[in-house]
C-alpha cells in the first residue's frame, strides 16, 4: 500500500469540502457556515484523520466524511471562540461574527457542532464505528470546551503556573489535533494501542506547536510569521514565555515583572519585557520544551512498529516551518 | 406491565436530574449548566421520552440518560437563544448570560449541545442503539437551529404567511417534542412504524401547544397564565394570530393592520389590535386550529394498537390545563 503524501491529502480532502459546502434552508443559517469553511487554514485536523486512516486503509473516500467532521468541529469552536474574544478577524478576514452578527455566528456555530456528528456518523455507519467515534468525539469536545474556559479564566489570573498552562493549552488545541489521529484510527480499525498511540503523539506534536507558536509570536520575524512581533505581549497575553518567566521570577523581581507586562501594552512598548526575556534565557528555555514535545511525539510513532509511519513523521518537520 | 403516570415520571426523572448534577472542571463550565438545570420547567421532553419508552419497556433507569439528553438539549437552546433574543428572564429568574455573562452561556451551551450527545450515547450504547440514537437527534437538532434561524428572520419580514409560520413552530417547538418520543421508542426497541407515529403524535401536540401559547398570550387571563396579557402585541411580535389576520385581509386594510400592529408596542395600546382580532374572529379561527392539531395528535396514537397509549392520550389534557 502506497502511503499518500500531505499535499495529496491536502488536496483531495479539499475538494471533498467543497463539495459538500451546505445548501439547506434557510440559507442564512448555512451562509456563516460556508464562508468560514471559504477562508482558508492548512486542514491540518482533517489531514491528521486520513494520514491515521491511511495507516492502515486506502479507500480514503470512507474516512472524508470523518475528516470534514473534524474540520467542521473546529470551525464551530472557532465561530463561537472569536464571539467571546471579541476577535475581528479570522485568517485575515474579517471574523463571522463581523460579518453575519454575533446571533449567526453562535447558531451557525452550533449547527456546525452538531453536523460534526451527523458527519462522524456517516464515516462510521458504514465501517461500524458509528457510535465509538461519536464517544471519543464528545469526550473531546468537552475537553476542548474546558479547554476554552480555562484559558478565559486565566486572562483574569495573574499567574497560571506552567503546569497548569500546559493543560489549558491541551486541553483547549492539543486535544484535538490527537482527537483527529484517534479517530481516524478507529474508523480504520486499529487496535486500541495504536490509536493511543496516535492520539498521544498528536497530543504531544500540539503541545509542541502551541509553544513554538507562543515563541514565535515574541521572538519570530514579523514577514515570515505575517503577525506583529510581540503582539501578545501588546495584549497582555499570559502565553508560555510569561508563564515560564513568572515561574522563574521570586519576591520583587517577580512583581516588577507583572508590573512591566501590564505597563508594555499600556505604553505600546515591549522593550523592557524583552529584557527580561533575555536575562532568563527564556527563549532558549521555551524552545527546549518544544523540542522535547516533539521528541516525545516522535516516541509515540518508535512504538508502532507494524505500519510505515514515515509520512506522519515527516509531519514534525513539514509543521515546524510553516505556520499551522 | 403497569404504566407510570407523569406525575410518577416527573419525580423519578427530577431525582435523577439533581444527582446527575455535573461537577467538573473547572467550575465556572459548570456552574450555568447547575444553575440552568435548576430553574424549573415541567421537563415535558424527558417525561415524553419515557413515556414513549414506557410503552414498550419497564426498566426506567436505563432511559433516564437519553431523557436527560433531551432536557440537556432543551436547556442549551434555552442558553443560546436567550442571547440572540436578548431575554432577560427565563422561567421568572434572570436568565444565564444575565447571570455569567454572554461568553458563559455560550460555551456552557456548547457543554450541553455536547453532553446530550454523551447521555443518547450512554443510554443507547447499553441498549445496542447509540447511533441510531445520535442519527435521529443529529437531524431534528439542525432543523431546530434551521427553526430559531427562521424565528428570527421573521421579525424582520412584514409577513410571514400560515404555512411559513407553522413551518417555522413546527422546527423550532414541535420537532424537539416529536424527537423526544421518537428517541424514547427507539431505545424501546420498538418497530419503526410505532417509532414515526409517536414522533407525528409529538410534533402535532407541540404544533397544538404553540398555538394555544400564542393564543393564550393575547386571550389568556393574566393571573392563570402567569404573564402579561398581549406580551406578543406590545413587542410587536408576529404570533400565529398576527400571521392569520394578516393573511385574512387584503388591500388597504392590510397595510392599515400592518400599521396598527407596529403601534400598539410604541403607544402601549393593544385595544385596535384586539378590535382588528374581534372582528375576523382570529381567536375561533386560532381554536379551531389548535384543536385540529390535537385531534391529529390522538389520531396518531389510535393507530398503535398493539400497546396501551392511555396515559399519553392523558397528556393532551393534562398540557391543556397548565403552561408548558
Amino acid at each position: 500500500m502506497r502511503l499518500k503524501d500531505f499535499q495529496f491529502l491536502a488536496e483531495e480532502f479539499s475538494a471533498f469540502l467543497f463539495a459538500r459546502q451546505p445548501k439547506g434552508e434557510p440559507d442564512s443559517l448555512y451562509a456563516p457556515v460556508r464562508y468560514i469553511n471559504t477562508l482558508g487554514g492548512k486542514h491540518i485536523r482533517p489531514i491528521l484523520l486520513l494520514m491515521a486512516y491511511n495507516l492502515w486503509k486506502d479507500d480514503l473516500d470512507k474516512a472524508m466524511p470523518a475528516a470534514l467532521a473534524v474540520e467542521y468541529f473546529h470551525n464551530f469552536s472557532l465561530m463561537h471562540d472569536d464571539i467571546m474574544d471579541a476577535a475581528p478577524l479570522r485568517r485575515g478576514n474579517p471574523s463571522v461574527h463581523k460579518v453575519y452578527g454575533e446571533n449567526s455566528a453562535i447558531l451557525s456555530g452550533d449547527a456546525m457542532l452538531i453536523q460534526c456528528f451527523g458527519l462522524l456518523l456517516e464515516s462510521g455507519k458504514e465501517m461500524g464505528s458509528a457510535a465509538h467515534l461519536c464517544e471519543v468525539m464528545c469526550q473531546a469536545a468537552l475537553e476542548i470546551c474546558e479547554g476554552q474556559q480555562l484559558d478565559m479564566d486565566f486572562e483574569k489570573m495573574d499567574s497560571p503556573n506552567e503546569s497548569q498552562y500546559l493543560e489549558m493549552i491541551r486541553k483547549k488545541t492539543a486535544c484535538l489535533l490527537g482527537t483527529s489521529m484517534h479517530l481516524g484510527a478507529i474508523l480504520a480499525g486499529a487496535e486500541e494501542r495504536d490509536a493511543h498511540l496516535l492520539y498521544t503523539f498528536g497530543e504531544k506534536l500540539g503541545l509542541g506547536f502551541q509553544i513554538q507558536d507562543d515563541i514565535l509570536d515574541v521572538f519570530g520575524d514579523a514577514i515570515l510569521t505575517g503577525k506583529q512581533q510581540g503582539g501578545d505581549i501588546l495584549q497582555g497575553k499570559k502565553n508560555f514565555l510569561y508563564v515560564a518567566a513568572y515561574a522563574q521570577l521570586s519576591g520583587k523581581a517577580r512583581d516588577a515583572f507583572v508590573e512591566t507586562y501590564a505597563m508594555a501594552g499600556k505604553q505600546k512598548d515591549t522593550e523592557p519585557v524583552y529584557t527580561v526575556y533575555g536575562e532568563l534565557a527564556i527563549e532558549k528555555y521555551a524552545s527546549e520544551v518544544h523540542r522535547a514535545y516533539i521528541r516525545e511525539a516522535v516516541e509515540c510513532l518508535e512504538e508502532m512498529v507494524e505500519v510505515d509511519t514515515t509520512q506522519i513523521r515527516g509531519l514534525t518537520h513539514l509543521l515546524a516551518s510553516r505556520k499551522h
